[in-house]
């Protein structure tokens, strides 16, 4: 069993500025460790996975840097998107590349920037989700037992275990993001979170593409290599070509061949500054702080510290946040609107620098 | 009638931190304009007094960066105290070095960091007290009346009228920071607050020393003016003689030649960084800005930003002061703490750089 880590990095996120900017959003940023949340993904898979097996799927202007987050891996695996197109091109394309890497072969695809613990709990469940993936020619997804009835996120309904005693179970349906109603009725019942985190065999998933996203099969016939003579072309033709659209509706929702195991790690995507708080390492008052901080009667405050000092006296429950340039303050339950704040700043004439 | 400003800029106020350093205190800040407080204080009593015409004592590793800050004084009218010995010792020296001045010369006494509106009426109530100091060689005290029952401050209680239509007062007595009882007791029996600010003919002054404080007129035999030889040995050792009292109980508790003048101007002597907020300009929400700021669904917030951008949303009533190695964040009604920040520094060992 050879696994293929297939890292999704194409995100733009604005939730985590000042320290995310449009040439280093999340998955660059040094959020949970003193690396990358990129950096942090591949690590997290060693030693089951050395990161020269990995592809990583990302922007075109964010390719060098991406690149000089994970030197461990080749550049030509480094894939720089012409444009965006959701996921389902960007699986599809990793899928046809390894789909000569023989018979043993699993795909693992991994968004780069949500935190996951611990991480031999996570190399476990994806040792076994290949093997389940490899032994039915099937596509498993890892599902998140839900803690909270969160509206943020799609739902697995789970079916029957595909053999007694197995962890493995029939994908019943995917559920798209339901209302708060819904949500709970949902955790209730045992569904699932899609974290997008799912594991097959390159070949069956070219298979599936073929049958539910014809367009998208077409496009990559003839597709090189990366590296190879008119590659960069080819990549071109290829984005232009197919449509933009989610794996999830292209190919997890229609198709009849897709598992769920059950994830026994621990995960978050770290939607935003407010949720370092959550998970990260908290004082006695229940502060975070990275970086440099001076705290005097502090408590449930997120403080990052990018460069020089946070001082503060008598907060409770804010986000601090200081880079190079900027300083931004808000109360934890209003971390969300920080998109407001960039949304702004995308008006002014002279902000370009601080986006 | 000549009238000599003698400034008096030796403070080392730490509740502008970070903006305020050793090297650079609260005088030295650009609170209020894009101006030194300092600077501001000088240029309020244009054109009624040349700025060539004022004296500053300083502490002298300050002199040079309040040569900087002031630049139309002469380089030894800026004194730099080789020791901190209060404000006696420094009003003594300032008299002493004006009492050959001729007879219609005046000294006003002004501390460098208040804040003071409007600058006219500042100069009528200044030519009127030096009138009064000159016709009745007598010391003439700036009270200011109490806007609230403050317990900062020292009081002035006022006796009758000098003269009949005068507004110039006998003072009945020098009262010390009250407790809030008293305060409002003080406030109702319409006493006045003492700011610091006095004018007096400089031999009036001197023969009030030597008869109140003869250390201190003792130790001023023979003083040499400023720039003359052995003027430097001699300041160390008139600082090294004298006591570290304040005019206040040296002489102005003692003396019986006390007049007060009621002022007719504003007055705050901008105890933090939320007293920005009470006397600077607000927007619609009640928001002070100095510097860049992007504030979304926020009010009453005090934002000085001396580099870089301050973006806040969803904040009320705080202080977020951003220099180009520290962020400070408190709420406003702590702002006083922020000195308890500074204390923590000290015990810090990097942290020199940051005080």
């Amino acid at each position: 069993m050879r696994i293929h880590p297939v890292i999704l990095a194409g995100g733009r996120g604005e939730r985590f500025w000042p320290l995310s900017r449009r040439a280093r959003p999340k998955q660059l940023l040094p959020l949970l460790s003193d690396r990358s949340m990129l950096a942090d993904t591949l690590a997290r898979l060693e030693p089951l996975v050395p990161a020269s097996a990995a592809w990583i799927l990302t922007a075109r202007d964010l390719a060098p840097a991406v690149r000089a987050a994970v030197p461990g891996i080749p550049a030509q695996q480094v894939i720089g998107e012409p444009q965006g197109r959701n996921t389902a091109p960007a699986v599809a394309l990793a899928s046809w590349w390894l789909h000569g890497s023989g018979a043993d072969a699993v795909a693992v695809v991994l968004p780069s920037d949500h935190r996951i613990e611990p991480a031999n709990v996570l190399r476990s469940d994806i040792e076994d989700a290949a093997q389940v993936a490899l032994e039915r020619s099937a596509i498993v997804v890892l599902g998140i037992p839900p803690t909270r009835a969160e509206t943020g996120y799609g739902y697995i309904e789970a079916g029957e275990a595909v053999a007694p005693g197995s962890r493995a179970r029939r994908v019943a349906a995917f559920r798209e993001k339901p209302d708060r109603a819904t949500a709970a009725r949902y955790v209730a019942a045992g569904h699932l979170w899609n974290a997008g985190m799912f594991l097959f065999p390159p070949e069956v998933m070219l298979r599936e593409i073929r049958s539910h996203a014809p367009e998208i099969a077409a496009a990559l016939e003839g597709m090189p290599e990366p590296g190879a003579p008119g590659a960069e072309r080819a990549l071109e033709r290829y984005y232009a070509a197919v449509p933009s659209i989610s794996i999830d509706y292209a190919v997890m929702e229609r198709t009849r061949n897709a598992l769920v195991l059950p994830a026994r790690f621990a995960w978050d995507d770290l939607g935003s500054w407010s949720a370092l708080g959550d998970v990260g390492e908290r004082d006695a008052a229940g502060n975070t702080v990275r970086g440099r901080a001076l705290l005097e009667d502090a408590s449930g405050t997120v403080v990052f510290a990018e460069e020089g000092l946070v001082a503060a006296v008598g907060v409770r429950d804010l986000v601090i946040v200081r880079t190079g340039d900027v300083t931004l303050v808000c109360p934890r339950e209003r971390a969300q609107d920080v998109r407001a704040l960039v949304e702004r700043l995308k008006g002014e004439a002279d902000a370009s620098a601080l986006l």
